[in-house]
């Protein structure tokens, strides 16, 4: 994690009194997440993660992330379901950071994915676009193409050349971006769904941590998973066709848009090097704030590059 | 932790035929522990910690170790226990570093212990030291006394004046503790008995992390456990008086380990002192190595100089 905070028993307990989970067996930082600070909460009446948001969370944001993964535990879906206070909010405040406690979802994630696992991944992915129809919730993505310039200043300090190409890249992609047809369809996507963020439990696939969900393409959604997923040492097509084959066993794609995921991977290779890039110089400067070593930008270099030259991702 | 070693879902999967502990169901990294990595398990036959050792504790010591952790339990002490592999052994490896799998204590660590805490280690500590005596192992004390020269060296870098301080105190030292009465109980100590290695779940106390057990006067791990327990900006004399009370329920003291335990608490001060010193040099030379800040020595040095110019602990 990026940062950790520490909640000590009284502020566990003082939290715990506006919920009934019976009395308190365990508690235990768990050792990951890079956005927040998580627990294992054991309870009398079950098991819990109680996270803490850290500054990347905005608290304005919880109500549609919380009210999301809500959502899609009522449509049926195998998600970690946050569980409501007794004055009916789904988080409360620990020294005025905000605090949620969620159900704990048995399963493990899996560092080398298979094939069958990417193929589970599309399916779950392509059945939480289809249950976030129904919900009401809006909220724009803050990663998406039109905060890339932002998102490239943060990179300053990174060698001059690589800065260089970042920015026409970018300005190749803003062009490439208007052209794509104005009807692609649209919805809520997770925005993060990579490895780390789906347990798997036997044939079960639960999509967790929906803290960068938003409104966007959807197909843009399953860009971010073809790189995250269909990487390895190289770009790997058995896994990204079963990925989208997993995907269409639930929503078929339209010819748009399966003509713009191409260029749609391409884009998400940036977003996400954007993202490494800052926050690896933000941990080379201030190191002691860290605790784990932030991902690394090269992976996204890589599959930038081959979104760049070849294309073909089929 | 001081450092963290990611395990892999093949390498545990590997691991875990060597045990009959049913299906992985979750398997998660904790955020505590300075000495090792520990990870939640949570399998169809019950919950673990499963431990891998780092640098810190060495190989040669874990038969001792975790021996001493298994015989605690067999005398019904509510301690964590050691699980043995089908191969009759309580440790195995993964990727060369020893692992174990430890049955999962409920109840939480106090950061503030109350009165009624201190009493309850009390106990729980003299209980320790009572069903340690029909324990076989061996293991010499690698931070007593006879080390702090050792532990000194590695405090090259502080101020010099503060490390004139120190040794003038470990001679000092040295020569109150040869005059101790040699027939003063010895036996196997737990040598680390702070408010973090201590669950409590309503009135039971469970002592855990039996890494630095070895043998050495029964009284030196009281005192090691006043000046943990019994410190808060100053000394608490009813923390200490409650503390000594408990451990007489169990176990009473002579008059000779009484007159010296305030010579001995002077001593358990100095061995946290220069651990944490040295701990806190290797730190702030080598950031990247560590995850969670070092525990700061200044409050070893206050402690320290309570008990050389006070010597009243009651």
């Amino acid at each position: 994690m990026a940062v950790w905070t520490q909640i000590n028993n009284a502020q566990l307990d003082e939290f715990l009194t506006n919920y009934n989970l019976g009395r308190v067996l365990a508690f235990k930082g768990i050792a990951e997440g890079v956005e927040n600070s998580n627990y294992f909460l054991q309870a009398t009446s079950g098991n819990y993660i109680l996270t803490l948001y850290e500054k990347r969370v905005a608290e304005k944001d919880l109500p549609f992330f919380l009210g999301l993964m809500n959502h899609l535990a009522s449509q049926g879906l195998d998600v970690a379901t946050p569980i409501k206070g007794n004055d009916g909010k789904f988080y409360g405040h620990i020294d005025q950071r905000a605090v949620a406690v969620i159900s704990f979802l048995t399963g493990r994630w899996q560092n080398q994915p298979s094939l069958r696992h990417c193929e589970l991944l599309g399916t779950a992915l392509a059945q939480l676009h289809l249950a976030a129809a129904s919900f009401e919730g809006k909220r724009t993505n803050e990663m998406g193409i039109i905060y890339w310039d932002k998102l490239l200043k943060n990179c300053a300090g990174a060698a001059a050349e690589f800065l260089l190409e970042l920015q026409s890249e970018i300005a190749y992609l803003k062009k490439m971006w208007a052209a794509v047809p104005t009807d692609l369809p649209r919805g809520i996507i997770h925005g993060d769904c990579f490895p780390d963020n789906v347990l798997f439990a036997g044939e079960r696939a639960s999509i967790i941590d929906f803290y960068f969900a938003c409104e966007d393409w959807l197909a843009y959604d399953l860009a971010i998973c073809l790189n995250a997923w269909c990487w390895q040492d190289g770009w790997n097509k058995a896994k990204a066709a079963v990925l989208l084959a997993g995907y269409e066993k639930q929503r078929k794609l339209s010819l748009a848009e399966k003509t713009a995921l191409p260029l749609l991977c391409r884009g998400a290779a940036i977003r996400f090097l954007l993202t490494r890039t800052a926050d690896k110089l933000q941990f080379d400067k201030n190191l002691n704030l860290s605790a784990v070593l932030p991902k690394n930008p090269a992976e996204y270099a890589a599959i930038l590059r081959f979104h760049q030259s070849s294309g073909a991702i089929l």
